[in-house]
């Protein structure tokens, strides 16, 4: 093969991703698709109105790489009330692609070859290869999953404790979390940052994409705001997320001025600044949502009640799916929803040289016409037994989609 | 220093840029800023029109990681066309965050540690950090400045092929040129292409952002078109730059699906997917920009006539610019246009420890109330010289920010 056809030695391992398998696999056997986690409703009609604002204000230029002002100054207005804690907008925000590209930045001005990245797995499938094209060691600690008829995953401290030591350079959470939808309570997260006051060299990534959607009255819990974390932490927001507008790619770092200006200064080189329409937009979206929303006191209750009424729609789906006869754990939080599969009603031919989960999706799109994500995906190689019959289920779908796939899994 | 707060060592010497000095020191002097490349005027009714549309019609979620379809299709159009061979939308286009994540993704994708990436000197200034910070080694080939009184930039072409060897893995060119405006000829490009057949393991960037952007009946040659080098070669493009919407940040890659696959597989990691509100707005804009504007048979006949206009405003204006006294070099495409500075008006305080184009551009942003950018920013450490004297005004403001440039400087 001529040379300049190899990819380069960092990417070679990471060609294949579980997004470039199934979501083609819905298009093409024209599955309801509750794999990828994107709405398939619409988006507020106010985001609607504030994206048509923006154009017609003519914020259509590059914006400060760091950020435009306008959405960095109500995004310290909305998170100073969060933290309790005066956030400078000119210093302690970074706007960025996505939380995607936030997190890239992050690693990109964090790691050098050889660091380790201690991440609690599963994790969203980014982190490892976001982590290893930057020359870190990704270092997994697997959670505990719940005994049959339980829900609740654990940490084991000690085992966490243990993956510690002088290379670790950062330490990843994701609180509400993909795919397994935890949310680490107050306690947890206590213990966690006990680990870290004893290694103060470590940065701490901390990925709350999902920091509104909480159920049962459950907290969102930021490591940020324990002990002298706030300094060495950021945090990851997503307008996507929030807004139901994944497609406008503009999510935010929020933390200390030492760990923002690695994010800006490698955010400079990697795209130089967001979206501005879409930032744009954005500022005057967090104003809106604070106002009383569709009988609900704002527009993040009226998101919160969506999606617990999803979950239970998606439940009760899942329990009576005969067709898969899946074990369903219910979320504490987040847009997921995991079960656990049962191999005897997969077809034969699905299980040859592969995992359960892989198996079973495949299997279920192709046979049954309802796509989900296998969870394999989301753990380090020597650790993916761990996910091998798990598979996951996406809470951001349409109420029909939920009705489709119910007649065509039981 | 606690260990935390150190960048990585791949960040480490790039903590600086040029626009994250000179755009908030142009906001702090209220100066007119002739410095970074974004238009200061609005931009079409039509793209505005077409972000709304694209709004409204719920284009509002994650795309394809490797672009919009409808977008995909649209290049495909506009480039097959160009290109006078068949563009595969699916495999032969990749949509990023602009043109600069696209070459950064390109460098991620093809670059090992300790390979050389040769780029023409002056270059824009995302070449150098993006090569590094992947582990690559920039190898730069200065072009010959014009002697006074002319204003052709040439290579040397002994010296390219100089710069060649076994650990060469990447080529770059830029053309038409950010800073200098040189437009390379169908001769240079075809000697350039020799060379480039001599060592059939090297990728070659070409970055033709301001491909619509060429003076005096100029021809836009793209390296794609000559020999066997489509397969290897990826060509850039920037909706950005072309419609006058630099805050959109959407951009792409146009080559052989081996080189294009690079592309996609480290932006799926870097950033997932561009916006594809802008996205499917830049569908539309692709169609509409083939249709009479304003008098022109095309947008782009319009706008090369709003640039050839602006370059006969700026030259004038700096050959009457009596306080400032450099000496302006025409020109041959692209949004900016260079001039020799003259050490001897500059107030000497500006002078220490700098180098003159430094201190030109901080005294006349400081004193004269107009700002331009140092080209010793677009050359490497070793050649910095060769950019000392030399200053970049750029053609995309408003008739205005001329007007208001000639009254501070004559
Ligand atoms: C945990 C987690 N982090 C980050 C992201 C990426 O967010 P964005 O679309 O803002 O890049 C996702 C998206 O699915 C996610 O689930
Ligand atoms: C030569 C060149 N390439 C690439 C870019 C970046 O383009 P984009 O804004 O599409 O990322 C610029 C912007 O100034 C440029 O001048």
């Amino acid at each position: 093969m001529e040379a300049w056809k190899l990819i380069s030695k960092k990417l070679e391992p990471f060609q294949y991703t579980v997004w470039t398998e199934f979501t083609p696999l819905a298009i093409k056997y024209n599955a309801v698709n509750l794999g990828q986690g994107f709405p398939a409703f619409k988006c507020p009609e106010f985001a609607k109105q504030a994206l048509i604002d923006a154009t017609n204000s003519d914020e259509n230029q590059y914006s400060r790489s760091q950020g435009y002002l306008p959405l960095c100054q109500e995004l310290a207005r909305v998170y100073s009330s969060k933290y309790n804690r005066e956030i400078n907008p000119l210093t302690e925000i970074a706007v960025t692609i996505g939380a995607s590209e936030g997190i890239m930045c992050a690693l990109l001005g964090m790691v050098n070859p050889g660091d380790e990245v201690v991440m609690i797995e599963p994790c969203f499938d980014l982190y490892i290869p976001q982590t290893a094209i930057f020359g870190g060691i990704p270092v997994g600690v697997p959670l505990t999953p719940p005994t049959p008829g339980e829900n609740q995953w654990t940490l084991d401290f000690d085992r966490l404790e243990a993956a510690f030591n002088e290379r670790t350079r950062v330490f990843m959470i994701n609180t509400p979390h993909n795919p397994i939808g935890k949310v680490f309570t107050r306690q947890e997260i206590e213990k966690i940052a006990e680990i870290l006051e004893k290694w103060p060299n470590v940065c701490i990534i901390s990925d709350e994409v999902y920091e509104y959607i909480t159920y049962d009255g459950r907290e969102h819990i930021s490591i940020a705001n324990f002990g002298n974390l706030w300094d060495r932490t950021v945090v990851f927001g997503s307008a996507g997320k929030i807004f139901s507008v994944t497609g406008w790619k503009t999510g935010w770092a929020i933390g200390g001025a030492d760990a923002i200006k690695k994010i800006t200064t490698a955010h400079m080189w990697n795209t130089y600044c967001s979206n501005t329409v879409a930032q744009g937009a954005i500022a005057r979206m967090l104003r809106i949502a604070d106002e009383p929303y569709i009988g609900f006191p704002n527009y993040y209750e009226w998101m919160k009640n969506e999606y617990t009424r999803k979950r239970e729609i998606l439940h009760n789906l899942l329990k009576n799916a005969t067709k898969i006869g899946v074990d369903p754990i219910i979320p504490e939080g987040g847009y997921f929803m995991c079960a656990r599969v049962n191999p005897s009603l997969i077809e034969s031919s699905y299980l040859e040289n592969t995992t359960y989960d892989f198996a079973f999706c495949r299997w279920m799109t192709e046979k049954l016409g309802v796509c989900a994500i296998p969870c394999s995906a989301f753990y380090l190689d020597h650790h993916k037994q761990d996910g091998e019959n798990l598979v996951r289920f996406a809470l951001c779908k349409d109420y029909k989609d939920y009705e489709a796939a119910e007649k065509l899994l039981s």
